[in-house]
């Protein structure tokens, strides 16, 4: 083999969404040398750094002969600067190919054959269509309980794994698929003010308006590098940052690359998403909230049966102690559906505003309270008042206030320029609130890219509404999404059903 | 909903290998108000044409603000001038992403979801990653007959139809997988030449070093359009051009994107696709060549007896009369694998000449008997003799000239500048050859895009060697490709297996 040919780099500033892209001249001598042509994968070096990644042709003059241009992730994972020189040689046909091809056609994989795919797409070596393909033979059920240990263990070990040196370690996760359902920022806060250790590493949404990174980060900055993580939670006992910075699971990182655009989470693939998250986190005991109803991501007793089973296999195989609970999931948590709106909502909770709502703290006081209890920092039965009593004494909130700053400083969520209230057409009681509409207004109005997007709820199931009356809010950061949203809602009247007496 | 924003197109000449792409600015009024992100699926329209494309941002200044740029795949089904105004709007989720997700969560999809999926997939609305989910989804078995048939059926109601007013109209095909199987331009010249009419839409390579089209552009062009093909089918009585061409089936052109890259070519498509072009073209009476070997495509008679009994089952649904022919598959046909050394061997056998390869002679006679049979042209049993008449005569090369001059004009394959022997490093009997590393070979040597290129074989099973004895040719069009062919064979020598005595 050859040692490549040298090439210079042009800043294009092209952002595909994280897929490693090279940009080359179809008359450059690689190519024609190579016989590379648009789609080729091509291996792309600079001091000794390696990247994968996709060829895209240019027949244009955006780019001189000599030169070569890069997505802007493949820029940022090259270190990349203007005219330096990079080499680029052939990829040779990836060994886990032959895994990924195993798969699609419907066969188990073995724990070496998993770990050699894992390897790859941790180390940004698939293509958006491998990581898709991987994605789809993998979902509706084709992961049996072993293979699900073994992707488990897979994305564990193709990423960082850290150690706090004591026991137990805390932990408190959300299937989803319930909007407004942001528990977690007041588990962490009762938790570590009742003296528990709680690192928490949470993901950004990928199919839903908002995950608990995305409405943290309204609240404080999330994007925390090892060491920081680290001291903030040598001095306060906890913390609630994004996942991605600290590269736990890299794998997990990647493969949310194509699952967020086509709105994908199966089961095996979020088992081991969530747990490899908690292995790789150095998490001793993992309470796992599964909300059940029939516009929620799990929708029936059975389903949520089948993934309490598999959550407790696995998370067993993998040394984990888990506790897994199932709860209410017919309607949406809180008032918020959105970062910022959500935000609030937790903020209220926390400061014990008269306008908080109630679900949403109850819900969060019957978690905290069983991880104290689980966890041994109260006894059985005391858990919720124990929690309670850290709430309303305000000692959670100054726990709180006191994390957000060691993450960098609280701050106060950013509010929405653009509102439009939707009102009931009819008189009658509430009687459903479809949780995946809900979601998807939210999402069109912006959230959570636009952190001040989203919804605001002002009914739930039982309330009593007369026409014209506000059942909720849109919010949204610019006039397109407000109206992109509405749009939506107005062709999708059964949001909220009505029971006219 | 707005009706959209106006930017001005720029070329920027990048080719993605046929995904449409739109380049537009970060900071540009259009992302802005609208909340557009890298991935973000836009509506492009340009006089009264539209299409679906997946935006890439541009922080630099390759583009001015008020500009938006075109993958060359979206500018030319835009047909796109420099500096005119297109529309562009946020794309509502497609309708079909539904039944999409259905499929990856493992359901059935009824008729109309497939349909819905299929007219999504011809109309280019799918990005990358959701052709290679479909792709996924539906391989390994998760496709059942009559989702097999919906496939075919909306693939063929996806496209062009013709009608040729009589009957019977032939067709032949192989499923492939064995290299320098290239019988198809024979079967048309004899068939042809004996009466029948055999309007022969062919594929280029999918996972092989070549398709029939490929092969055959080497000799003629292959590219002709509906009214084109039309003409030399009613001169001649029957063709050999590019299916892709005529617009026949063309969700399967759009799957074959994701296919190829990911070298995946699974029953339920496979079917879909074979059947679905016959149908498209109107043929009536389709031969099917099942070669069977350890490493062929199909690798037992199980394999083979459930994949006959779908191609009948399918075929019989949608209206044709089909037979199947299983064939020996265990090692390549003839001796060139590429287009043009496939093309060298089939003028050796239609001009008689002395050097033409017996086996692929005889495999072609085979097959053009059994379909003159099978169309009435010949009493049973005497399908093969009446072939070899045509064959001996020369009134099958007369034919496939006419044919081929019909088309455009009959030229000479091109030779490959570069070529190396591999030599047995033994002496003994060949007891095997893999059809798969000699594909694999023959595509590292740049078949099919570059014509020349792929393997000249001098051995087969029995052949005897000595030490130093070539046993096949690598040919190669430029030395990159050449070097990178002959570093995959030094370190696959169980490409040829030798018994030493």
């Amino acid at each position: 083999m050859s040692a490549g040919h040298e090439l210079h780099l042009k800043w294009l500033g092209i952002d595909t969404y994280q897929e490693a892209v090279i940009y080359m001249r179809r008359d450059c001598e690689v190519c024609r040398s190579e016989g590379f042509e648009a789609q080729s994968r091509v291996r792309v070096t600079r001091n000794g750094v390696e990247i994968v990644a996709t060829l895209n042709v240019v027949d244009s003059s955006i780019l001189a002969p000599h030169q070569a241009g890069l997505s802007s992730a493949a820029w940022h994972q090259l270190d990349g600067h203007e005219g330096e020189t990079i080499r680029v040689q052939p990829m040779p046909p990836l060994e886990s190919l032959v895994a990924l091809r195993s798969k699609i056609y419907g066969n188990r994989l073995t724990e070496l054959q998993m770990q050699s795919i894992i390897n790859d797409v941790a180390k940004g070596r698939y293509p958006n269509i491998y990581l898709a393909a991987f994605v789809a033979a993998c979902a509706g059920g084709r992961l049996d309980v072993e293979e699900t240990v073994a992707l488990t263990r897979a994305m564990v070990n193709a990423g960082q794994r850290l150690d706090w040196g004591r026991a137990p370690i805390a932990d408190k996760h959300c299937v989803g698929g319930l909007p407004g359902n942001r528990t977690t920022p007041i588990v962490v806060a009762i938790a570590t003010a009742a003296g528990l250790i709680m690192p928490k590493t949470s993901s950004r949404a990928i199919t839903s308006p908002a995950g608990t990174a995305d409405t943290m980060e309204t609240l404080a900055p999330v994007d925390l590098d090892l060491p920081a993580v680290r001291r903030v939670v040598e001095r306060e006992g906890g913390c609630i940052v994004w996942g991605g910075a600290v590269n736990l699971s890299p794998a997990d990182d990647v493969l949310i690359r194509v699952e967020r655009p086509m709105d994908l989470d199966s089961e095996g693939q979020l088992v081991a998403s969530v747990l490899s998250k908690k292995v790789a986190a150095g998490s001793s005991h993992v309470l796992i909230d599964i909300p059940v109803g029939h516009t929620a991501k799990v929708r029936s007793p059975q389903a949520a049966a089948l993934l309490k089973t598999l959550l407790d296999h696995v998370g067993r195989s993998l040394g984990l102690t888990t506790r897994i609970v199932l709860t209410d999931g017919s309607q949406p948590v809180g008032r918020g559906v959105g970062p910022a709106l959500e935000a609030r909502d937790l903020l209220a909770i926390l400061k014990n505003e008269p306008t908080a709502p109630g679900d949403l703290r109850e819900r969060a006081l019957m978690l905290a309270g069983a991880l104290l209890e689980f966890c041994g920092t109260a006894a059985d039965g005391t858990g919720i008042a124990h929690a309670r009593q850290l709430l309303d004494s305000g000692r959670a909130w100054t726990k709180f206030v006191a994390i957000a700053n060691a993450q960098g400083g609280l701050r106060q969520p950013p509010v929405a320029p653009y509102t439009h209230p939707i009102c009931a057409g009819s008189s009658g009681q509430v009687s459903a609130i479809d949780n995946r509409l809900i979601s998807r207004a939210a999402k069109l109005a912006g959230a959570p890219s636009a952190p001040a997007a989203g919804l605001d709820l002002h009914v739930m199931i039982g309330s009593m509404v007369e026409p014209g009356m506000p059942m909720f809010t849109v919010h949204a950061e610019t006039p397109g999404e407000l109206e992109y949203a509405l749009g939506y809602l107005e062709t999708h009247p059964e949001i909220v059903t009505i029971n006219t007496p």
